[in-house]
């Protein structure tokens, strides 16, 4: 990954920050041939967009999305459909109210990268965060609906990518009470209908206190063949973990059984395989579906932590650009669990990395199966 | 990071297998003038060289490393020094007894990267796991050396990398115990000569009872300037999450808090800022010295977690290459706790990766310092 | 470079089709706190701009540039400057008459891209050449525009690139009344006053005829310090070659001598060098300032060969996707000398080309002189 | 193209300077499968060996290759193959006779890129041109001979990649007396037996004069199907323009009419397309086999200038490290034509050019059609 890009075949270059005019990016190395229309792209941008609930900012953004490159409406193909040609993506901003950026514009907020932009750039978009702003990540849920139409287009059958929100602060989800139906059901996208219950309280909680909490979220891909990945540094989970520490806040990742792993012996955490049918089937899954940086068939499943958003009602001890201590309180638009919208960047995340990783594939002059 | 290559300007191809003739890298992108000889490499390969202690596994390798090009005699400079060329650097195979591969030439190892390879390319140098060896990570470790020698030049003040175990299994270090020294007075690198203590029986329960333990790294750079690092997926912390990601038998990455800032309010996640002398201090450091992805000038503080190594004495149930259920039992050598030996490697990544993004942060044009 | 990105650290990613609703570029990697805006970069548009003598294409467009993001109006700095972060520049596609495209829809012209577009990629966006159309050349200009004021931040003395037409089908320049002053002074960018008169009946007539001509373009950038490129596939001449050919209709690329070079002795040849108070002299030029893929403080001296336009009045014989044979004609617009607009795109690749060496050269670690 | 790298998919990156213990690459991206031995690569690397005759330098190394990784001796597949990880290849500098470098030590050959490395790196090898010296394209003739097989593999039939000298000095070869078979029968790989025997005299000349001739190679690529190669700045032409312009002493590249096509009008150039069969025929190829950067079907034609080689017996101006004018002659081994051993070199980075687009078009989800 360089600085403003990732992935190698499948290859996603966002620009943009919190209130310019506009943010997006350019997909390049889709494959020709596949139906694409904005259509495709914008209920991912819905399902990440703010100012859906009082659970999260109510920053008003429409998160329209134009494609302006790389399709073409083909009456013989009978749709629009990729070329083949870079694809680019575009969201205009438009709630950028004119604002008072007296208070950040010489003062560093804590947990925010408003010390380190300045410290590396010496200049910084100060406005909303500019760059480090995590309105950046539409352009990630853009690219990842691009991306899981590649994935339909690639691989030998269907593949299901899926995220939920298995903690908030200290809560978790029983994971007896999974149920993938209810994510949708609930402002938190958990799979756990009680703990949305507990979350609404918590979260509500927060939101009054003007605190925040943190959180947890799974990304689960099922229906990716044996074969993806590659030794040594383009490892699936070296990928996997790169593109999701990157998501803004996020603090750890992990795959399969994860830091769990660290605990069990030798004998609880390999697992076994036995026959089914004519497939391999494992008796467990703490692999995550990878072993040796390599997809093994079965769900691939990543977590990652993201930490409470920096941005709280309380005020909080800092230093101003030239030096001196001051305090700083954040005012106005709030969000108390950054990690509900994390959900779906996680998912597009998920997807990019397969869609890489299934050209990857081919690129090397492998193919799926028979 | 490619496939078996990491890094952008400082950059490094590995290749070899666990019985091939050797292995070795290619460190691409090192800058000119810096001595470096053989003996500046061999001390940190002879730290992860197997066969040192009952602990780990006991093939024996002398790991002895040679300099093949990029360096030069200059006897005005007086010394071997870099010429800026691409510095090869090889290690010979030595300890490849005639083995009777029979055993695992048709079965996969469960936990192993055996079915995925030979899903994937349909061929595999079944030989020690060929490829998927940790003994491909002698290389990582000699790179490592090397990125020292960068970070030395480059950085205007010294930089400390060093790594340390802090769990096994169950047991974690007693934090309060922290002490660098202890880290190289027992062959567990712990900081906490209590915790040594115990990971030793710990350890030789397991050896004994041919089973074996996983563990938890940590890896602390201090003094990196703040600077280092970039916007959105060059980010130094996504970086370190694809390069610890990428070590075998890793399953999770964390930074700073990592997950356990999931479970923090906002107010105490963010570090706050105040002044000391002319320099800026933070009150605590969770965010492990990285936000928005670029150094704050804290110490950088990664962990990541390392399953059991899936080799041992029990008999597991697998399937053969014909799709057959069967069992498999590791023979002869077996390493209880592949986590000791992921210390080195670790501390190995960390300055390959800053190296990297040392480089980088000159490479757009910026300095370090006033 | 990747399919539509170019530079390593300099780097461009381009978007867009002839006839789409824009055309743009990302260009990431830009140093921070550099003043940029519309008017720094439009006046080079507005040199390679369509539609300005009877000599190019009638196609007209204002081309006229934006910037949405990567620079930030700081008033303490005082003005509009780079933040460091990715620059998106876009230019909408304003003249797209509705046309009838059942000509061009399923029959290849022949010297375009037609044919092996649709043989890659089974789609094709044949209005106006789509992907393949020299319009995608108005975001190579805007680059280097960028490139240009990177250029004069890095280096220690202003670099000066520019070019000329130096050939127009077989008529070639005096090289003795090389005058730069003229190349802005006549419509086909010639340093040689008289040839300019030549071009002017020669293209003349073969635009009355329906006819077209190819042309010789030579970029120099004088002011470049010994020092920039690299060993061995990043030689500042293989990087200038790769992009030079990358330009559409581009069919050949030599440096200083270049074929020529053939032809002579080897004392010929090799420029001799000598003292000039305390800096190097070389007595000739014949290496085009390059020697070893790295500049050697002379003017760097590029050449490239373009075809004449393949769109002609003419008909010619081809066949269709059905594969039926049959005769085609360009009607309407057309460009008798594509050359012509091809010298600010020669300068545009040299400035990006340097840029991007310049930032290589500070990310090895190296600097500039004194 | 990084520093020392090449290729995206199918990726080669050497090493070695030119009086160091060995030089070698690392071949990344190879798939799986392909039969590989020592013997498959030995065969090219002797065409390229240096002291095969009076016409080329004295210096005499054996050359010989040793496949280190990457390979596996499989008893069921029946021999030994690839197996889709690096194939690190090395071959030993054998000829370093101890030498007196004080002339070349201190003095910069003109023509050479002893000044330019100097300038740049403040260090350099001066045995021979260290990293510089044409003894690096051993390591690129075994990679094109790596690349061929991946050809065989991929493509539906089979590609023939020839290569030979058209040109030394002013002499060029009759067109009319083309025969490829006398490529192999003479000292020169001339395809015209008659200027073969021109050119030995010509070239005998040079010898006893001390001189060097320039020279010009054409690289012709039989078989390769339509759809190689990518827009735009990842079109077939460009990178064949980047690879063979990498190569020591290249001034000057074309593809198919080159820069003849400058001096064509439209009616001349462009390639008009009739039926032959179920096939498209071309009834000329002056694109030399590419349209828009991709494969047309056609044979791919590029050609290459070399310089006269600067190390030539007659004393020559220069100055010092310390600036002081002085002269330099080359002693002992001299080579008047380096352009005859160009001729295997410019066929192998064919093959690695196409090979990395073979991977390119199956890795961007394409297949070749039937």
């Amino acid at each position: 990954m360089s600085h403003n890009t990732f992935g190698h075949l499948f290859r996603v270059t966002t620009w943009g920050e919190s209130h310019g005019a506009a943010i997006g990016c350019v997909v390049d190395g889709c494959p020709p041939g596949i139906p694409l229309r904005e259509a495709d792209i914008q209920p991912y941008l819905d399902k990440r967009r703010p100012g859906q609930s009082k659970y999260t900012t109510q920053r008003r953004e429409a998160d329209e999305v134009r494609i302006l490159s790389g399709v073409f409406q083909d009456d013989e193909i009978g749709g629009q459909v990729t070329t083949g040609t870079p694809i680019a993506l575009e969201i205009q901003n438009t709630d950028q109210r004119p604002k008072d950026y007296s208070e950040i514009k010489d003062k560093f907020r804590p947990g925010h990268a408003d010390y380190t932009y300045w410290q590396k750039y010496g200049v910084r978009d100060y406005r909303g965060g500019g760059r480090s702003s995590a309105r950046e990540t539409a352009s990630r849920v853009a690219a990842g609906a691009v991306a899981r139409k590649v994935l339909d287009r690639l691989l030998p059958s269907p593949v299901t990518i899926r995220a939920a929100l298995v903690q908030v602060g200290k809560h978790k989800i029983a994971r007896g009470n999974w149920d993938w139906d209810q994510v949708d059901q609930n402002e938190f996208f958990s799979p756990d209908a009680d703990a949305a219950k507990e979350w609404a309280a918590l979260i509500d909680g927060a939101r009054k206190e003007g605190s925040s909490l943190g959180a947890v979220v799974e990304v689960v891909a099922e229906g990716v063949p044996a074969g993806l990945g590659a030794p040594v540094y383009g490892k699936l989970d070296a990928d996997l973990a790169a593109t999701l520490m990157s998501i803004n806040a996020a603090k750890g990742v992990e795959i399969g059984a994860g830091f769990k792993a660290a605990e069990l012996s030798g004998e609880e955490n390999a697992d076994e395989m036995s026959r089914e049918g004519n497939a391999v089937k494992f008796t467990s899954n703490n692999a995550g579906g990878i072993l040796g940086g390599i997809s093994s068939g079965q769900p691939i499943v990543a977590r990652f932590a993201v930490k409470p958003t920096s941005s709280i009602l309380t005020p909080r001890k800092t230093v101003t650009k030239s030096g001196e201590e001051t305090e700083i309180q954040t005012k106005g638009r709030h969000d108390p669990c950054v990690g509900i919208r994390a959900v779906p960047i996680g998912e597009a995340m998920m997807a990019c990395v397969l869609a890489d990783h299934a050209l990857r594939h081919l690129g090397q002059g492998l193919t799926f199966g028979e």
